[in-house]
């Protein structure tokens, strides 16, 4: 190992076999996280070419099960983002492709920081189960076409490790430490293919569209280099998505997405990614015919019904996705109220992210317990007008919170004109 | 301590609060391993500058005791070398100039790969201590003068846990932490001034001249912030110094010194490092009267007697002074014999270094147990004639060693005509 962390400190391309030999000893412990970390401090200061981290992300897949759908009669495809604010895209996404005639093998996460995760939001359906054994998740899979679950230690487990170490050692903003945890994880489930959002703005990881972009083109290349298909959209991440922040109203707002009730960014953004995941699968062989069946399914129920039964096969109570009323919710709505007129020129999802973290609706650290009742409704959103006096956005939470009012008022900025319009889609790459 | 690593990930400077926080952690054991060693190797990557250097070594050398000789009426000073082959001075060194009215309370080392360690040397003479209470070791340095001692756990505490881990983790070869790594344990030992002999060459751990030059200018410039006086030699570790390399031999070359019979290249460094030791530490003014209470100490036998009262307070038997027979030897000599005429052009130290350890007289790892008695002898050193058939060199084993004479016999050049004489002293500086 002294060897192979002085061949990356002085620049040096760590060979298949050498990155190979580190994740085995990561994975049975023979490795010493001191080690590990040395290294990795290394190459996230002198970086890792193209064909080391396709290594590294293989090496880290085959730490543990990888799943196979070799035996399924329908094509298998995911989508992963990279983490934006009020992202509840995935709920509405998975069981609405499922209905067009493609199995999803969804692997999520928690949330962490101001990004929530889709776990935290589907743990708001009373009785819902993320943790299913590989036997469980096979069997819904094959029967409803759909399984939304957690990360196994079964699955990946070198980068349950390593992500643990990069998060106490300042590696955590690596390039390919991120590709190949991304990758190892998703491509652990057997999916065939892979449709990355990768989100970009004030809300994201990503600031720039230059950044965003480039880690698209990353997760796409290498996971074509490990035998899967993939495409990335680079999408906008500035204003949260829809109008509910917050675990429970997360999940009903995507229930109103397949009840084709949902905010018209919501419905775009999920029917861009639901189409090229349907043509990336080869369910649909352009884009015009994937809408289509999109919106049969969305017409029809089959795409309600399906989130239905995917509630149901893993332990949840089905009767959310037509009544949202059954899902948790806050007692007591704090205004935030308009200090002057004008058009609302932007709303910053990141502190609305935070905000959400600070009234216990994620987590600051992996311990913490999430509310899901508790969230931020927004009544306005870019674009539109407002009189001095009107109600921008509500605080849902457990009493009267007038500074989390506060906050949420200073993440508006009212100007006097209209901002242009922004396209939800920025770039559509590996097309 | 993850934004502290994150700080100088990015390149930036710690502050000496965050520094004495880290080594506080490193001391305490608060800061796990694997924090240190993604930090130690972002230092490696992104370097440390003067006011850095001069945090971490302060911080480290207060990590535990550091003595102190306000009350003595004699300077105290001491040497320390970056590391040779063959280096046998410090045990001739220290008692010699003890001799001349100086205080030498000496802190050495244990051998690790090519080089040989004082400790290693002076366990040869029978029933030699070299681990010595705080107590016993401030008793002896008044009684006598001179302690050569080990470190222990109570000094600088942080330097061994950082030690270790920097040898685990590919970050030994940094020079900020280098630079703090021996000024910490050197100055913990409570010397008002200390002579760096910065060893340069095939056998020396710095190649060129520019890296021993720039080495030996930090640690001065290094150990002046620190407020004690400081100078460095730079001098030459091609071939090995003097005629034995070995534990025990070595040990009589250096008591030879102090009889007058030395030879001569070790006779004239100790010479060298002796005068700037003394003036240095104010026992002479300059060079000449240096010299010349160094030439009064040999030709009266107080440098010898003085040894012998160094040997005898730390349990060793005085009488190896005069009587090296009395040193464990082995039996077996084997020759390495010249195979064509000519003139010995070099000697490459750094093999022999490494045969001395492959002959078990030296450590691979820490916790090798090394053999006092067996050793190389040089027949021929650099610039001497052969004719073939000569003996250039003895293993001295416990066996024949035909293939140890054979590793020897290949370390030396012989040549048509004799190489240009090469100085020992080749730079000094910070006088």
């Amino acid at each position: 190992m002294r060897d192979l962390i002085r061949k990356k400190r002085d620049g040096g391309a760590l060979t298949r076999e050498e990155i190979d030999r580190w994740i085995r000893g990561v994975t049975d412990g023979s490795v010493p996280d001191y080690q590990s970390s040395a290294l990795l401090m290394a190459i996230t200061l002198k970086g890792m070419d193209r064909q080391e981290t396709v290594a590294l992300a293989e090496a880290m897949l085959h730490s543990g099960r990888v799943l196979s759908w070799a035996g399924l009669d329908r094509p298998t495809v995911d989508k992963h983002s990279t983490g934006g604010v009020g992202d509840k895209i995935s709920i509405a996404l998975a069981p609405w492709v499922a209905a067009c005639g493609a199995t999803v093998p969804m692997i999520s996460g928690r949330g962490l920081g101001h990004t929530g995760g889709t776990l935290d939001k589907l743990s708001a359906i009373p009785g819902f189960r993320y943790r299913l054994s590989v036997e469980e998740f096979t069997a819904q899979l094959k029967r409803i076409g759909v399984v939304m679950a957690g990360q196994t230690s079964e699955l990946a487990p070198a980068d349950d490790k390593l992500y643990a170490l990069r998060d106490v050692t300042a590696t955590v903003e690596c390039r390919p430490l991120i590709v190949a945890s991304i990758l190892s994880k998703k491509l652990a489930s057997g999916t065939a293919g892979v449709v990355f959002d990768v989100k970009c703005g004030g809300g994201a990881f990503m600031r720039s569209r230059e950044d965003a972009a480039s880690l698209g083109r990353d997760l796409v290349d290498v996971t074509r280099l490990l035998g899967r298909d993939a495409r990335a959209l680079v999408t906008a991440m500035d204003q949260p998505l829809g109008h509910a922040i917050g675990n429970a109203s997360e999940v009903a707002e995507a229930m109103a997405v397949l009840r084709g009730e949902g905010p018209a960014d919501v419905v775009e953004l999920a029917g861009l990614l639901g189409s090229a995941m349907l043509v990336l699968s080869g369910v649909a062989h352009e884009r015009h015919e994937a809408d289509a069946r999109l919106e049969r399914a969305l017409s029809n129920g089959e795409a309600l019904r399906r989130a239905e039964s995917m509630i149901q096969a893993q332990g949840g109570d089905p009767r959310v996705a037509a009544d949202p009323a059954r899902l948790p919710h806050a007692p007591v709505e704090t205004r935030v109220l308009a200090e002057r007129e004008g058009f609302v020129a932007s709303i910053d999802a990141r502190a609305l992210g935070e905000l959400l973290v600070a009234m216990g609706g994620g987590r600051r650290v992996q311990e913490d317990t999430v509310d899901p009742a508790v969230g931020i409704r927004l009544v306005r959103k870019v674009g539109e007008k407002v009189a001095a006096g009107d109600p921008l956005a509500l605080i849902e939470a457990h009493r009267d919170a007038p500074e989390f009012a506060e906050v949420a008022r200073r993440a508006y900025t009212i100007a006097d004109r209209a901002p242009a319009p922004a396209p939800i889609l920025i770039e559509d790459l590996g097309r």
